[in-house]
């Protein structure tokens, strides 16, 4: 079982048993046999054309050959078929050429390709998300020029917010933009700006690059604007309409840790007379559009990190079942036993189980919410939950691809075993999108001190999933245990509440890691109660239900109680941070 | 400073004013004078030897090319210096051509070399290991022919304890040593097998290298002993003393996440006539010899493994202060701040080096404990503290780099930046001389249930150094919390000695994770008593008493409260691992 993605058992259940896709897919052209051919065809694909070449895409980094980008040749032949088969367009409307599928689906599509090759599905996330922005905020001329052939998966797109001296502060963006025009696209203006970690920036795979850019329209004395309110979003095709090279230049490729298969560059705009670009949109809203983006990009992040993470512990548990080493507990002589029968090993696979399914389990609850737009309550819990979805699997995920390199010791280490490339993988995720740090101070700052519903909604939900488990023996515990850890949640926000307003954000960062804790206990008590209820006569549920509840006791026993003496720190008003003088280190 | 490889100054105060090492070296041929210049040395050569080729250590792994392992050229120059100023032999008694520096000195000097480059200098510990053994348990002929070259740093030496199917479970080894005469080296063997993950197994630095290689002496019968008594331990040269070739084969290289400088290879014994080795001692020993040898290297492991926690923290520190991002805390505009200011950036800082000069701490406190084999206290507590020294630092150490790249940001994540490099080293130190869980196994079982002497000095010491710190007014609150964690810990191990003994490890390896925090917390406590004893007139004291105690601070508020919800755990007699059937993973 060397090509094991995900669990398709537990992808199933996750999907249809305990969020309920097919009664979702009621009002939508989707049913429920379509939903489940598309997750077939999604396994197949990404195991056949994605999976086959995730080590060359590791052992043969993209190259700069005369100012171009060459990438593994299978990454462009893999993305081809995915393109043959429409999926590009699967999430977008059917009026933009799309297949109108939820994003849940969708989403749970990603995470199978994210398994088998992050860093090849990677470029579809880009171009998704790209095009899904000019669609939202582009003009019709925009649409139908730049987001389509997105759509149809010819041409790639890219995000080029970051610069050499502008990551997490953005405020910093020195790329300026004059205007030049207009034209049947808009307003047109000439670019000058360099911009680093552009993931995609240049390759050989798709007809076509189009890159969204963050830049800034200087005043009329030539200065560039304070802030983040002057900056704006720019469409700069690599190819213009017209078929002339666009002046945009790959200055270099950075040689990264891992996820080497997404070529990732940094391009000068404007090294002769300026690169051209469309304004989408309104002046001054760049940030706020892209930011509408980076909401489903912290969701994308979450799942391909819970998917890593999902890999990592299959190929452990086989490994485990695999590898003789060792007696059997309390024996000295007879055969080497299967090390799944060690105490320690079987701690570390349900310590990964409970962070990789757990993290896939909020990734896909987030993902359900998306689907609900016109729900208050479930927006306002997608908007709490969207930096929890990003940092948990993010940085749980590669805890588990951790805890699979232990369990394949030696071997576990060595290039010729995935564990290795997953965990080099899965590093970058607390990276990008944000970083765990800005995660955290999202979320207390702003989902939770500023505006309160997402928590109201979250309360009632954890109340309702404690309901449920209080009817099942083996449950109860974790339901009062739950409880009392929410009720700490929300005392350790009023006690942030009373701290100054320059003093409360201090201990962000730890009161992350503990909602973390809280709201995956939840997710895992709500998969058992589920779990709790598949009939009994499948041995292939019984299997699923017993794992489930070990899993989630597993967690309830290990990590939840951590979430206290966390959050006592955070009430508290810790001040060690704020009060460490920055020379004394 | 982007050639710190640990801090000077913290590195001089734990030795000197902490543990008094120059008071220590008052029945030594070393005096204080003598330390600091070897101290001194030991900074500069490895700045301008080992650091240069950190990097291409790394690009440019060692090859196999007919039959023979090529290494950098880099690396042997390095290691020919190192050998010329006879720092092979630096911890070796005089009359076997050694130094006689004391442990704890040469250790120290080994963590200077381990931040510059961990892979260069692994061929020294393994030789020193390999030649302590064959001093140890070798006859004079042996210890001539083959320990004195090592301790000259002529010849290298390897430990061949693994093989394919036999890695954390050494009973299973196959290699077979049949008698095949006598001669000046004692009773000479022909042996046959297969060695896996033999670091420095072959490379074309070293005039000869002498394996010490466990085998199994066949009965009558041609049948090897089960388990582990009939294990023996044999010196098996790579060139014979005659010149002549040995039938030891490189069978091929482990292509490895990190550390590549030191090659690791799966070497064949015995594939024509069998290769010739001498036994060590006497037979079925082997493991027990072994073992010496391991408690050593663990502990070298474990100064490994805080080294390059150190120096990721030293760069982490130095990009903090030069990159600037964001705004002062509170300001929307004004110029970008370096991220220091940030209470994130400190809190990982903070963190980074509470793991990381704690682990230091650790590693130089037991070091020190080997300087004193006759005192039966240190002796106990040496025992006690051996495998939490090598699982903290290699533990921890890995989460202290892994945050040095989440300071760095993307930049981090890539190859130019040496954090990369260092997250990848050090993953290796979990696995090697022992796992994580075979470490608790360790601690638990053998160095706790089975004798409790260790710990009631362990007792002894904690509760001096909580009295040294009830009268600072800064400390004594940590004093407080650290008997508190200290009783926990005493009545988590009555609660486990309570449990029916098949049950008694279940839960090791939480035990062994809660109990590294308390002795930590312990060494921290210790270190910043002493700190406040400095003189407050130089700058650079009262700088590092106030990170000393900071830190510690920071220790104490968001690690050491761990311990408790863990010790719970251990103390419920969890069974859940026990319990979880390996069908339903």
């Amino acid at each position: 079982m060397a090509d094991r993605l995900l669990c398709e058992t537990d992808m199933a259940f996750q999907l249809f048993d305990w969020l309920g896709l097919e009664e979702r897919l009621s009002d939508s052209e989707f049913d429920g046999d379509t939903a489940r051919s598309y997750f077939d065809l999604s396994q197949k694909l990404a195991a056949d054309q994605f999976l086959p070449h995730y080590k060359a895409s590791d052992n043969q980094e993209p190259r700069l050959v005369d100012g171009q980008v060459h990438v593994l040749p299978e990454i462009g032949t893999a993305l081809a078929e995915y393109r043959d088969l429409g999926l590009f367009g699967a999430s977008f409307p059917e009026e933009l050429g799309g297949m109108g599928m939820p994003y849940l689906l969708s989403s749970a599509s990603y995470a199978w390709f994210a398994a088998a090759n992050c860093s090849s599905i990677g470029y579809t996330m880009l171009t998704g998300a790209n095009a899904r922005l000019i669609a939202a905020f582009g003009n019709d001329a925009q649409i139908d020029t730049f987001a389509r052939p997105q759509i149809e998966g010819r041409w790639f797109g890219t995000m080029c917010l970051s610069e050499p001296q502008a990551g997490s502060g953005l405020a910093d963006v020195r790329t300026r933009a004059v205007l030049d025009g207009t034209d049947q696209f808009g307003d047109r203006y000439r670019l000058t700006g360099n911009k680093m970690w552009i993931s995609g920036g240049d390759q050989d795979i798709s007809e076509n690059i189009v890159h969204l850019v963050l830049a800034k329209v200087p005043d009329a004395q030539g200065d560039l604007p304070e802030g983040t309110e002057g900056i704006s979003l720019f469409i700069v095709p690599k190819v213009l309409p017209n078929g002339d090279r666009n002046d945009v230049a790959v200055a270099g490729l950075n040689h990264k840790m891992g996820n080497r298969g997404t070529s990732n560059c940094l391009l000068n705009f404007g090294e002769r007379q300026g690169a051209i670009g469309w304004m989408v949109g309104e002046p001054g809203q760049g940030l706020r559009q892209m930011f509408m983006m980076m909401n489903e990009a912290r969701i994308a992040v979450g799942f391909g990190a819970a998917a890593l993470a999902c890999r990592g512990y299959l190929l452990s548990v086989d490994y485990a079942r695999d590898r003789l080493q060792g007696r059997a507990h309390g024996q000295r002589n007879g055969p080497p036993v299967a090390i799944i029968e060690h105490s320690d090993v079987r701690r570390m696979l349900l310590t990964m189980r409970s962070y990789a399914e757990g993290a896939m389990g909020l990734c896909l609850y987030s993902a359900a919410l998306v689907d609900r737009p016109d729900d208050a309550d479930d927006t306002a819990l997608l908007e709490l939950l969207t930096p929890v979805t990003k940092t948990f699997a993010s940085e749980y995920g590669p805890k588990a691809n951790d805890l699979a390199i232990q369990i394949h010791g030696g071997y576990g280490y060595t290039r010729d075993f995935d564990v290795e490339q997953l965990y080099r993988d899965n590093r970058l995720n607390p990276i990008h999108e944000g970083t765990t740090g800005i995660q955290a101070l999202d979320l207390l700052g702003r989902k939770i001190l500023r505006d309160g519903r997402g928590m109201e909604v979250l309360a009632q939900r954890i109340a309702q999933t404690s309901r449920n488990a209080d009817a099942l023996d083996e449950l109860r515990d974790a339901a009062d245990a739950l409880r009392v850890a929410l009720a700490l949640v929300q005392s350790t926000i009023e006690a942030v509440r009373a701290l100054p307003s320059s003093r409360q954000l201090d201990n962000a960062a730890q009161f992350q890691t503990a909602f973390g804790f809280v709201v995956v206990a939840w997710i895992w008590l709500d998969q058992a109660v589920t779990a709790q209820a598949l009939p009994a006569s499948s041995s292939t549920d019984s299997t699923l239900r017993a794992g489930k509840v070990a899993t989630c006791r597993s967690f309830f026993a290990s990590e939840l109680p951590m979430a206290a003496p966390l959050l006592a720190q955070v009430a508290s008003g810790c001040d060690i941070t704020q009060t460490a003088d920055p020379a004394q280190f």
